[in-house]
């Protein structure tokens, strides 16, 4: 019975996998891809740091623009900051749209934020580029779409570009090669769990 | 025109930040996490990974099991050996299941993997514990998944556990806190591109 069970699942097992090499071995173009982390879940921000622990472990060089201040933090800065060659961040949210109360003065900012991430793209040592929370900047209508979609699509071919930040716009999606949302299934801030070292900062 | 926009704007922030504030008063308990990153998209792995950074940013030490080999990539990895008092890694599957073709071994592996994992959850020096793909185990049925909630929910209370991988288990997701579904939107293998360094390895 175990053994007929066994036979069973390593006969599809066998399949599975012939299967998959086919898969694979159709897959040849190599691209820089224009990642999106959106939905209203956690590990948006989360995901995109691991991406960037990933390609600076490959010495591929990351530029990280934080839109909203507080989407990276002290946690991942303690780490990133031992390898000064491989990242590059620049903080330049003054804080969440709901901290600053000024609009005039966070589309602004939205704005430097998004000439940093232009310098970066531009910038032939960097392999990757995270937007960070730019999708929050684009839901305020603090930078046009147009616009941003336009210098996505017209960076260099091997630049990596990963965007996060919940309501990703349309058009965003539209353009981009991979695209997940992060759904929230449970949440421990509804049993009165209060934000933690380690898990949110 | 504008000024009225901003005025209402403004407005708006301010009493999204009070009700913001009274929210996050109300969090008080501080306890370990029962997380699962879950879905068929990608990123689930990748966001366990950067709250290991997270984590490790703080001083806490982490403690990785990979059920599956190959989640945990060469890119993270060349990083995390930097840190090798902080992190603890464990990379136990010998090959996904559809390449190992041995129902059997399969079984005693994930045993060998599950009892490093209570191992970690004994030890008072690790303060979160990563089960990378443990829910492609349970989901094969190489674990009981009875035993494995009765270990997690019997874990030292301030202990933060994590696991990964499709097809979480009901009966997983009823004992976490925090669940989140990671769904493919877009993704670029459908256009021809293969796996690249820094992005899927």
């Amino acid at each position: 019975m175990t053994d007929d069970r066994d036979a069973r699942h390593n006969d599809k097992m066998r399949r599975v996998q012939a299967a998959r090499r086919v898969m694979m071995e159709s897959k040849t173009v190599e691209k820089g891809l224009l990642i999106v982390h959106t939905g209203a879940g956690k590990g948006k921000s989360t995901a995109a740091f691991g991406m960037a622990v990933r390609a600076m472990g490959h010495g591929m060089k990351v530029g990280v623009v934080q839109f909203v201040k507080g989407a990276m933090t002290t946690g991942e800065k303690a780490i990133f900051d031992a390898f000064p060659e491989l990242i590059e961040f620049r903080a330049m949210g003054e804080g969440f749209t709901w901290d600053t109360q000024d609009r005039a003065r966070d589309v602004a900012m939205a704005r430097t934020a998004w000439e940093e991430v232009q310098r970066m793209l531009a910038d032939p040592d960097i392999a990757m580029v995270i937007a960070d929370e730019l999708n929050i900047v684009l839901r305020y209508d603090y930078l046009p779409i147009d616009e941003v979609v336009a210098v996505a699509t017209a960076r260099a071919p091997m630049k990596h570009l990963v965007v996060t930040g919940r309501n990703a716009p349309d058009a965003l999606i539209a353009a981009a090669d991979l695209v997940t949302e992060m759904t929230q299934v449970k949440h421990p801030f509804r049993a009165g769990v209060k934000a933690q070292a380690g898990v949110e900062f």
